[in-house]
């Protein structure tokens, strides 16, 4: 059924990631093969042991393939997807393209797999990393006590921009330390020893592009347009994995036990939590890791029915290709190794 | 009146900076004299040309001194400040010892000028530098549609935890740029390119000291504890200026525009507010000055009468020094140059 792969974008940052997750994860598969741009075609990707060639992407590149992994910018998507549902391929697409259209499911495995049949037009989208890691801490409380609010602020490290985004940091850091500066090319203005109060562009009523992704994404994933989101991205001078302040408020009171409980016993989060021993997540710690961590949970002061805490995930990993892979998976229905 | 003046702690991070406010700001004295502990006693400090030998602070050394103005740790402040209140001395103080006394007034100058009067044991304190600028902001806001909660996540810097705390994020950051690993002295976890979801030391119910100061300093400036507050502090690797990522609730609705205008004409406060232009505070472009920077503002889409932004603000200068000083301003009747 999906024994033909081809992974597009397989030279980014996330493709490269998502290799390694194919391999480690042993997904199955008959034939794979390797698309990119123009600008990457021809170099050499060593996967499981052999040397494959990327190849050009291209409408008749995708002839035969039965299931595509895409980790491209928004305007790659929008092209290269219709060339392989054309052929009959599904595709599992990580960008923002095809997020918010009504035919294309967009899933998080813990979260919502049985949407992958909801596959109208044969594409299955993957949230945005800040998304993603939100919703799998929501699911638990939402299914236990129904979410009705949201106050999140972000903390979001520089490999959301990409490998630029990352070299840009280190450029940044080495140039700050040595009284020179650096042109960014990632950011609009220097992130080494700084905050940048913007992620994406304007969007919404004075929200950026990031932020109302996290309401909308949100709403779609969950199926519930009922529930209020006030969400503050920033972007913070850490190489990789996104960070959450995230305040709860739902219809039954849960206690801090609870909570904790519900996390615990989640798919995909791992609880860590002990604020006397200076324990929590942080995202040096959390990088290349799947897991969605979270720690200092407690009970919101401010409203009568809140939880309060801290999330944090790998952006690269379980914000873009461990749950692309995973969703894979779901197709493939080998869901063993999840 | 207050013509005798003694700066105690002149030569920590915040020291040294009252020290140049009071030269800056032209505060009118006959006599200055610089104490510290034993272990910077005998050290020379310029100041207005003049070099002055630094003494170590004893009980007599309050002799003859009206003000005091300190910033010095929480245990030195508990001993020096009786021996100059007990030699008729009011004292300043930017240590948390004295704060939440209740024959203490806590006080912002723009915020509740008139508490001064209420130095019932001749000591005055100055805020935590996180609760400073978050009442610089929620004033406007209450004075006008009665703030009825408010949802805070920090970004705090590392000169927060003073001159070490600065010190370990260039030293950390070198360290990890070359590979090596660096040995923090004023934080528990790497800070270079890494967040720590810790600000001091479990408080209440979950919440560190320094998330509950936001809490109880606020309501005892704003003499309103009914406001309901949930806090998070987070330590960012940022060298100066703490930032904070605010949602307000209110009584009465405020627009974005009558939110705008609100801040604008507050002493203090400066808007920095176009999203579209790219322009909005960040910590680097905020250091070393003295008013508290608001952009971001935006209405809450998770209630019905909330309003959120981003606040930004130098932690060593209006969170601490420029404070206190403003304060012994206040104190000695010139507030000219507030």
């Amino acid at each position: 059924m999906y024994e033909h792969l081809a992974v597009v974008g397989a030279t980014g940052a996330v493709g490269r990631i998502a290799l390694d997750l194919i391999a480690e994860r042993n997904l199955p598969f008959k034939t794979i093969k390797f698309l990119s741009s123009k600008r990457s075609a021809g170099s050499k990707i060593t996967f499981k042991g052999q040397t494959y060639t990327v190849e050009e992407m291209t409408p008749e590149s995708f002839n035969g393939v039965e299931l595509v992994i895409g980790s491209t910018p928004d305007e790659t998507a929008r092209d290269f997807a219709p060339w392989a549902t054309q052929r009959g391929a599904l595709v599992v697409d990580e960008s923002g393209y095809w997020r918010m259209n009504p035919k294309v499911p967009l899933v998080v495995p813990e979260v919502n797999p049985d949407d992958i049949h909801k596959a109208e037009i044969g594409i299955i989208s993957s949230p945005n990393c800040s998304t993603t890691q939100m919703v799998v801490a929501l699911k638990p409380l939402h299914d236990a006590a129904r979410v009705t609010r949201v106050v999140v602020s972000t903390y979001q490290a520089t490999s959301g921009a990409g490998v630029q985004g990352q070299d840009d940091l280190i450029a940044g850091a080495r140039a700050h330390l040595a009284g020179d500066t650096h042109d960014y090319k990632a950011f609009k203005h220097p992130i080494a020893f700084n905050l940048i109060p913007q992620i994406g562009s304007p969007k919404h009523e004075g929200y950026t592009s990031e932020e109302m992704k996290m309401v909308w994404e949100t709403h779609k994933i969950l199926g519930d347009d009922t529930i209020k989101i006030c969400p503050t991205c920033i972007r913070v001078p850490v190489s990789n994995c996104h960070s959450e302040s995230i305040l709860v408020e739902t219809e039954r009171k849960l206690s801090v036990a609870e909570a904790r409980e519900l996390f615990s016993s989640f798919p995909g989060i791992t609880v860590v939590d002990d604020l006397a021993a200076g324990v929590y997540p942080m995202p040096q710690q959390c990088s290349g890791k799947d897991d969605v961590f979270i720690g200092r949970i407690r009970e919101d002061l401010s409203s009568p029915n809140g939880i309060t805490f801290w999330c944090v995930s790998d952006n690269l990993r379980k914000g873009a290709a461990t749950n692309a892979v995973q969703i894979a998976e779901l197709l493939i229905g080998s869901r063993a190794t999840v």
